[in-house]
């Protein structure tokens, strides 16, 4: 490390869940520091939390438009190497959007947008601008869930024929958004959140951990969406059959009614040479089936992981790592990709690898598919 | 106990892998004695098997049809108070239709017919004849099964609204029914089997799971069936979206090609104020949420269970009772039942409570649907 | 099997735990039937739990030695092949003596005697009257015990260097034995537990389990014994400091008022190329740490496991077995020899093995250490 | 927060673990800034660390004493708020001295000291300077560590009467501090690890964990130490039997040649009302034994845990927060405190509660006596 990067962001104000994480996670490796921000559109709340941030005032904003502008007219060696965009979800593609159109590179919270359109445009003018763009689905960012890309990727689960994902939460189990609860309100209100409640905000990371994993591609997917708690305008609950590419199949649950769940985020794989389970409540633990043999337990920061697992590490095995890691494994391999582009190298490998515009796109993508398919009567909507 | 009850035997003989486990459920708490048996249809191999297991010559058949016959027409006190189905599917019909019509109680391996036409048919036939029928499904023997059922209907959890069933297994990841495997063999020909697979094997175990715990009737449901294995005809992986009337959601996925699984049953249910989990390789404890509070763990044995799970018991908590102890429970029930009624007693509460015929119709209508279901266009198949 | 073995029982009346565990385990396999027995010291509670059971009124006993006198009278086709004993601890040596000086086999629960000098007695008479004898430690009968007999004898683990083993059980936290618990009041009274309590139930299947799996020799010993439960007169608290001859060393401790704990049995033994660790609770799992290697998880019932470990099953893995069924392989083994030793063939090999009075006499060896060594002034006492 | 905190280090130059921990732990939060560090004693491994940490030239050094002269010299809002010392355990005494006697104040790796002379002559020290010394056992800033100690401390688990604390690692199972592994060299060497090997290294932190979450008083010991792997100077296995005042009873074990283990560090209390086991492999759980009830889980995170458990929390439950939370939580404690005596405030409770070094001093007292009795031939040591 030479120096660390520079780290505008727009919105995560106090009280904020998700821009408290991405602070952390921008800062656990010491790889960037926050320089400016549009941390709340409402002045002396954005003023306070950037001067509890430690921003200099001139660069605390409560307009992200005037921040892109003043911020993209300072020197090279001042301007921010890239934008944290952890806004509601309906703010993600103007705000990414007008940050892309002033030179920026842009890390953004899921999912992508609140519309496969507007995705595709984000997508579009990355490729116009050659921006780096990174979507933070964090859960990839776990180093077993790395080693399971690895495990598909080299065969060792021979052909893939069956995927179990199973998201469950219990904190929309009641009417929370009518009780005060922020983060319920703005995530169960079609305003801000879009046109879907769980199925984007956790069935979307549902997919992509999937996709990232499997490598496989969907083909058609067959959904049930509820919505359990009376009032409620979007989804709390989101089942949905998936058939992958080259004959796989997979079920995929997300929802946030399961009551007394936290954050039961598992993923299990079996192919016809082995299997796999991870459970992101015990992140350190990767069970591999395999062969004749037992069950083999791996765990993190071990030598025999492979080369991506190991990457990511920090401190030896038995001292477990957690959300945050994993959370900060992608703020640092925008940090590699970053200081790569700015040094004129070639991509640097696994370490610079993190989740791009597509995958962002392909996330918004499978929320409208399945809201496609939810309003048909048709059985299987093609993906 | 006065003395112990008379069992005859249809299937099971040497080698057989239920047959052996309906035995030791029936010895298990010394309530029944196994004096008649059609052990196999190959005579040396039925002769053989009835000796090992001290049956009397005389009463070792190995014709069922012969048995039926001639134990009928024993005195009083030496007929089977009752008859054990555990051949393959395909002759669960003929041979309780057979013994029924001789004025016998049965006790019948799952699923209870090939057939839903063959399942009513048994239906009439035991409301005709007032015979005691019961079909083992032995994962609702469990006690802490058991104490999940009462939970739900005490209301414990609220009002139910969301059921995730996985029984998974990988033994039939390989085409081992080529590899002399006999189970195998079987249950992946549809002569044998019927026209179910996994569906009929282990997704009848789940949908009886599910109806037992839950108490909710499937409205309807949506399947996607596959074969994975090449060659092979019946299903090796299902997976069934569930709707229940009354507006509860499920997802049952039931599989035999998971590789590596060995028999990971597992079951939770939320409800607007509570929720459970539940798996049967660890059938010693269920996971309890439930108010602000923290997840209990609820320990078979212990003084704070229901009646219901308590009368399950044999030993304290914490020496851990499993799959026979489980199966035995429905032996147990079956004893208490014939008892009550051969004493003339009035039926004998829960501890007399086991699966019977009707449940053993509904999973059989189960797997109709879901194989009407897979067969249609329509998305949605009315149960 | 060709005919069951006839077994006697001395206990084990009507609400006795221990008798009634011997007699599910004796019958389970169905190799065993109970043929005679004197349940109980009250002629009316002693005739009543045999007719429970099924016993004739001329083999129900009240009396004992009346039992040995006329049970030995009797044909050899009628004679019980073993006695069991399941007393409490002070009368294990007076019946066993009786009973071997009769001529019987015996199988005789722990503690063998409440003194060295009276277990030494037994295992004299034992080599003089060539009766096979068996002590119930039944922990030693799970499969994945003998799987971890079988690391350490293969030396897949190395040269054995430290052993930990806990045996803790929280029901005598409060003075249950003044509130009417009836095992309370016999296993905290010293005239019929012996001088040992804690160390006497539990703190001898400890030493059995070490000295079992790892084939060691404690060379010396330092404990540490606690009385908890104001009023208590035999210890409640046991730990206990191992020296093995070769260098090994372990910890050892067993404790009745680690409050809330049911029977956590837990085992692990490290090598200087492999450990591992298994826990009673969950007694279907062992898990193995061995070369660079991930651990790996062995579950009963795989065709991996040593022979000594298959032959203790009965049904497929994930189908779990307990407690029951690790007691019932003590009584299948037994019965393997009774039946080699009728017919005149050779010892049967690992099928036969059970713990015999050596291990009964060594057990009670360890208590009288750990009381000398408690007494003593001395750091380290020899074993 | 408003300005960060200056932080100096003496050690963790490249390569080194804990000096990269400490660094992660001191940013997480961003409560703190390296401005100055004595990184490695070798000046161009000094300077080369110190730029990649960011750190000027002129305050990065290579020989501590240098520091402390030139930092203390600086003026008040450039000197370093606090130093953390980071070497092996030899250099403590040496570099604590110094730099508290140029009034910093002292953020100390355990062991505090290689003997208890220089300990005490700390603490001395620390009373004379009024300086804030932090030792950093970082388990103790584990969210649920802190709750076990306020379950405790409430009477919620009645009188404690016995602790059972496990710590073992398998690292040092082979010679692999002649193979090449740095952190074994100097962790074996007497010369600079002190008198103790895995006593020094995780037995202090298992006297200390089992101290604060208990608040009870060690009376006496008695210890069994052995060095298994061949030609290693110090030992590797430590085994104590703990009397407590009041009448309580522990057992710790600490060992590094438990092979496979990675950090298998757990921790039961009972009392007589309740009881708890926490692990820290999986340290969001901890389990609670209480009344008649079922046991509890306790998640971090959660509105049921107290206030010094809820202080420790940056994300959700279910979101796993792990060893570097953990170690950071004793970062911002200190940092809290520092504030609090800067601004003229009163000691700020909970938030500002670390290891002090008294308990450093109680941690080198534990080594010394674990000694003292290891070559006593007296049973017990007085404390």
């Amino acid at each position: 490390m030479s120096g660390r990067l520079r780290l505008g962001m727009v919105g995560g104000g106090r009280g904020a869940f998700i821009g408290a994480v991405h602070r952390i996670a921008a800062r656990l490796d010491g790889e960037f520091e926050l320089v400016a921000g549009a941390l709340s559109s409402a002045p002396e709340r954005a003023r306070k939390s950037g001067r509890e941030l430690g921003l200099a005032d001139d660069r605390s904003y409560s307009d992200w438009r005037e921040m892109a502008e003043r911020e993209s007219s300072r020197p090279d060696n001042e301007r921010p190497d890239a934008v944290a965009i952890v806004t509601p979800n309906h703010l993600h593609y103007p705000v990414a959007r007008t940050f892309l159109e002033h030179g920026f590179n842009i890390i953004c919270d899921k999912p992508l947008a609140v519309s496969l359109r507007e995705a595709l445009e984000l997508e579009r003018l990355v490729a116009e601008t050659g921006a780096l763009f990174a979507v933070t689905y964090n859960y990839t960012g776990y180093p077993l869930v790395r080693e399971a890309r690895e495990l598909v990727r080299s065969g060792r689960l021979g052909t893939i024929r069956k995927v179990l994902l199973e998201y469950t939460q219990g904190w929309l189990a009641g009417p929370v958004e009518t009780e005060g609860n922020k983060q319920a309100a703005w995530r169960t209100d079609p305003a801000r959140s879009g046109p879907a409640g769980a199925l984007g905000d956790i069935g979307t990371h549902a997919e992509n951990l999937i996709t990232t994993v499997t490598g496989l591609d969907i083909s058609h997917l067959s959904a049930d969406l509820t919505s359990f708690v009376p009032g409620r305008e979007l989804d709390d609950d989101v089942s949905v059959l998936l058939r992958f590419h080259g004959g796989a199949r997979g079920v995929l649950t997300a929802s946030q009614v399961c009551f007394g769940e936290e954050n039961s985020l598992t993923l299990r794989v079996y192919g016809d040479r082995g299997g796999l389970r991870w459970e992101q409540e015990r992140p350190e633990e990767l069970v591999l089936f395999e062969g004749e043999g037992a069950r083999r337990i791996l765990k993190r920061g071990n030598a025999y992981l492979s080369e991506a697992a190991r990457m990511a590490d920090r401190v030896p095995p038995g001292h477990p790592e957690g959300f945050l890691e994993g959370f900060a494994n992608i703020y640092s391999a925008v940090a590699e990709a970053l200081r790569a582009r700015r040094d004129g190298n070639a991509p640097a490998g696994a370490a610079a690898e993190f989740p791009d515009v597509s995958a962002g796109v392909r996330g918004v993508r499978f929320v409208e598919k399945v809201l496609e398919n939810a309003r048909s009567t048709e059985r299987w909507t093609a993906f």
